[in-house]
């Protein structure tokens, strides 16, 4: 059975623009990892009226409403007394909360402030949810054909609560069958219309639908299926699709394009130095950022003037004055200089003009040079990217980091 | 007059775990710093009957809806289709947005994908907005007494329509008085009880409140006021505010630390070089994302290795033996060290232990030493940073910004 869900999001700072609201997607990955999927998203500031009128109407049309925030100590956490005032219960002092409260504070070496009192207040003949990980302790209301589930809205506090007393009922509603698995499918170097023109015509296992993101300058594809055999349906429809554009699928699932490319380094045992002109650092700083890095990475050159390039990169004076620092010649060197003097397996160059300013009519603002330099590989090309400064440091990044992937896959192939 | 605002977000990728809706957080902050404030937020997927249903439930609400996402190429793009059946028009093909849409091809030197077409299927009769950076244009309905405005969900296209397109539309609409004026103040080095507890007791002008926020790691001081003289009672509340915590006050308003940064060094002509080993290039990454960098950035060395802090700072191999990479001496060796190399006016170095892994009981995860070489100055000193690895580089890049900034204020007060 596919279960009608909705999560409500309760606080002034995320309407005000201070924070986003992160706990809808994580919710939302929680729940898509079990095959569940969220219905409708809200977001509403600590007003109790507005509060209440949003919980009576969810739960009119909802089979389970998750609701996160406002369970807090202070004055502006008003959601327990906006679920009294929503369902016409009393709010009372919850015995079993008061105990659960106490307990935390008792095992946490904390003194309890009177104030913290207020959170076991919550409506009449609610179910309370206890709250491993902090002072608020969730509830639960049963109203008509709804389930209500109240939690904090600390990330860390909600996550475990929705792992212990979400997901529980959800299988249990539910009969206990994941009702839809889905696969993401990242591409890099086709656009979403080309994407799905390149996909026309694909006769996909029946039961298995597809959908389309942008997480710029990638373009995520979802293969989606239901039922027992749905994993199976989906590893039927991720060979025809790689048929199609495999060669545009640079990460899948939840792996980013940098750890797809960290995960690949590390396997191969190379080490890896940059060269970064126009990107300014920001590939090494996606792959020191993660965790290991230091297996593989050794360094990197930001090489912004002519006299780093040089300096560092043993790029001559003479390509700098004739072909000029934005230029294949120049990508080259710097990748085969950066490669001699590090000793490095392999090591990427990219040189451009992320603009606004600095472009000209032979070279325009987006004219991106990238080169590659290992053993048994040298490579260099010139693309012309558009968008903002911004676009162009990532569209370029994302191909410095490509052209790791294609090397790796390609060496890692059996050879002829 | 506080106008009465909804966000409706739409996309699947917001539902099923794939990303935050941080769009809404983002209207809602551009809204904010004008005095508007957001009544509501909802997110739902790509439904066609579901979000027309939101959209008539909206409309009926609210004064204002604002709606992003789901206007793009694909078939899952259905926005505009569920605009036209909400409110009981026709979808037809605007010969203004098509004109928009070829133009934008035409000027990017883009080929254009028939499906791009599709792109102009909008509601009879409404008013497109141009979209200057993306194919999608958005267009306006006046629905009753509601205004409805569909913009792209691509973050940055759709912001820069929130300032073109709506904002000057609420000016009008609230008869161009903003009824709430912000100033916000970001905070680096002082916890948010902490700041609050240094604020106690100030004496504001009346009318003007104070509120809190985080954007780790930094915290955000908002003062608010309202009516005509707004302005003015916030320049008073600031001096007041600056007398009590002015040292640690690092950007004003819409500035970032990283753009207070590069506006006082092109300010200063001084040229500036980084060696990062930790914050793996984070730094240089930041800078460089500001137009005109290069006016002042020399190069960046992301030494992840001991032999490249050998090579490009000359850091001797004795210090890296006997002191180690993650200490006082290294750092400053290698500030200095690059500063004698490149001849740059300012070099910063940052060395540190990031974690998860890589911690001693001597030196554990968040031990972070920074150091500064300039004509007139060298500084080192060491930092205990906790939090998790993104969170450390962070702290650590933000110090490093903080280093540099302090210099540069130090250096331009008048000598006594």
């Amino acid at each position: 059975m596919n279960l009608d869900i909705a999560v409500l999001a309760v606080g002034d700072e995320l309407l005000n623009g201070e924070i986003p609201d992160t706990n809808t997607a994580a919710i939302a990955r929680l729940l898509n990892a079990c095959g569940y999927r969220i219905r409708e998203g809200r977001t509403l500031p600590d007003q109790e009226e507005a509060i209440a009128a949003a919980l009576r109407e969810l739960a009119g049309r909802h089979q389970v409403v998750v609701v996160t925030g406002g369970l807090g100590p202070t004055r502006d956490d008003l959601t327990a007394r906006a679920a009294a005032r929503a369902f016409g219960r009393q709010l009372v002092l919850n015995d079993e909360a008061l105990a659960l409260i106490r307990a935390f504070f008792r095992d946490h070496d904390l003194e309890m402030d009177p104030r913290n009192e207020k959170q076991a207040l919550l409506p009449h003949k609610c179910t309370v949810l206890p709250n491993l990980r902090g002072t608020a302790p969730g509830f639960l209301l049963e109203q008509e054909h709804c389930l209500l589930l109240f939690f904090p809205g600390v990330p860390e506090e909600m996550e475990a609560m929705v792992e212990a007393e979400l997901l529980p009922r959800l299988d249990a509603l539910s009969g206990g069958h994941p009702p839809l698995c889905e696969r993401i499918l990242k591409i890099f170097g086709l656009s979403e219309p080309k994407t799905e023109s390149l996909l026309e015509g694909l006769a996909l296992p029946e039961g298995v639908s597809i959908g389309f993101g942008v997480d710029f300058p990638l373009v995520h594809l979802k293969l989606r299926a239901t039922g027992a055999a749905a994993e199976e349906l989906l590893d039927r429809a991720e060979v025809q699709v790689q048929r199609r554009i495999g060669d545009f699928i640079v990460a899948r699932g939840r792996e980013t394009l940098p750890q797809t490319v960290a995960r690949l380094l590390s396997a191969s045992g190379l080490t890896l130095s940059l060269a970064e002109s126009c990107t300014g650092g920001l590939v090494a700083a996606w792959l020191t950022d993660i965790p290991g890095a230091s297996t593989f990475f050794d360094r990197g050159a930001v090489t912004y003037s002519n006299q780093a390039k040089n300096d560092w990169l043993a790029v001559s004076k003479r390509i700098l004055h004739d072909q000029g620092a934005v230029s294949e010649t120049c990508a080259r060197a710097m990748a085969t200089g950066l490669r001699q003097s590090t000793r490095t397996d392999i090591t990427v160059a990219v040189t451009g003009i992320a603009g606004p300013d600095g472009g000209s009519e032979d070279k325009p603002v987006g004219t991106v040079f990238i080169a590659l330099s290992a053993n048994d590989a040298e490579q260099a090309k010139g693309y012309r990217f558009s968008g903002s400064r911004e676009q162009i440091r990532k569209i370029s990044a994302c191909m410095a980091l490509e052209w790791i992937r294609r090397y790796l896959m390609e060496r890692a192939r059996p050879k002829a």
